[in-house]
C-alpha cells in the first residue's frame, strides 16, 4: 500500500491572507500515483489553519471577520505576557480551525464542491513562510 | 491494502437541520469490509459540515445558537455583494467546524463514545440534497 | 499495509484542563512499526476535543477563554431541559472543535511545527476518565 507525501511553498502576507492550494494539492496528488483514498493536508505549525472555503473575495473578507468575533485582536492574552509578540489571537484561532484537512479521493480526483476550494488561512500577524504537508495514503 | 467508498444521500430542510448519520456510515463500514483502520465522512460542498455530537433535541437548538454568536445571520457580508445569496453566514460556519470527520475503526467498529453521534450539520439558507462521502482504508 | 490501534489514558481535572498528548502519541507511533502515513487521534465522547496548540502557559488560558465568547457558561441551554448536568456549553465546543487529529507521519516522525503540540481539551465540567484513541495506517 502506497503512502506519499510533498510540500507546498507558500510564502504569506500575514493574517487574514487565505491562499486558494487546491491545484497544487492536485498537481502532488497526480505525482503520488495513488488514485483512491486519502489526502490528508497539514500545516505543521500553530498560528495556521487548513479548511475548505468557496474562494471568492467577499468571503476572503467575511471568514478573518467572523473569527474577530471569536478571539478579537484588542483583547488581553496570558499568550502576551509570556512571548510579547502581540499573537495570542492568531494562536486560539487555529486552534478551533485545525491544522489538518482529509479529503477522499477517487480514481485520481480530489472530490471537492463545485464551489468549495482548499484553503490555508494565515492567521499569524506576520508574513510568514510555510512548507504545507501533503500526505496521500490509499490504492494506485 | 483495501480502500473503498460510498455515499450518504440527504435531502435537508436547510439552515439548521442537523442529522444523525452514524447508522448510514456503520452500514458502509459493513459492506466495505475493512475492519481495521480508518473512516472519513466528506462533505462536497461549503456551506455544510460534518462532526460529532450528542444527539439530543436540546443540542439540535444549542449548536445553531452557538455558529449565531460566531457568524450573526443579520451582520453583513461581503459574500452578499458578489452573489446575493443570503448565505454568507453559512459559508464562514463551515469553514470553521470544517467538512471532514476522520473515526477510526476496529474489527468492523466505528470506535464512538456511547453518547457521540456523527452529525451533518446543514449550514444553508435553503434545502438542500446533500451525497456525503464516506471513504474508509485499513485492513480487511 | 499494517494498521495498529492504542490508546492514551487520562484523568482530567475537569473544564479547561488542556494536556499535551505529544509524548504519549509518539510512544504509540514507534511501538507501531509504522513509519509513514497517518496518525488519527481521537476522542470517544462528545464533551472533550482534540487540536493543536503551542503548549505554553499563556495560551492555556486563553484558547478557554474565546471558547467562552462562543458559548457562555451562563447562557441558557436546551440541552439542560434534558439533562440537568450543567454542560450544554461543553458539548457545543467539543463539536465546533471536533474530536479528530489526523498528523502525517514520516520515516516515524510526526510532523508538527516546534511549537506545535498535539492536546485534548477537556470541555465537560466535571473531572473525567479519557481513553484517546491512537489508529496508524501507513507502510513500515
Amino acid at each position: 500500500m502506497p503512502t506519499f507525501m510533498d510540500k507546498i511553498p507558500l510564502k504569506t502576507r500575514g493574517e487574514g491572507d487565505i491562499r486558494d492550494i487546491t491545484k497544487q494539492v492536485q498537481k502532488i496528488t497526480q505525482k503520488s500515483g495513488i488514485k483512491n483514498g486519502l489526502v490528508c493536508i497539514f500545516n505543521s505549525g500553530s498560528t495556521g489553519a487548513v479548511t475548505t472555503l468557496e474562494y471568492e473575495p467577499g468571503l476572503l473578507v467575511d471568514l478573518p471577520g467572523a473569527l474577530e468575533r471569536l478571539a478579537p485582536k484588542d483583547a488581553s492574552y496570558q499568550h502576551e505576557l509570556h512571548w510579547h509578540d502581540g499573537n495570542g489571537h492568531s494562536h486560539v484561532k487555529a486552534s478551533i480551525i485545525g491544522p489538518s484537512l482529509t479529503v477522499p479521493l477517487k480514481n485520481g480526483h480530489l472530490l471537492l464542491g463545485t464551489w468549495q476550494q482548499i484553503v490555508f488561512v494565515e492567521l499569524d500577524v506576520r508574513p510568514r513562510s510555510r512548507n504545507l504537508l501533503v500526505q496521500l495514503i490509499g490504492e494506485p
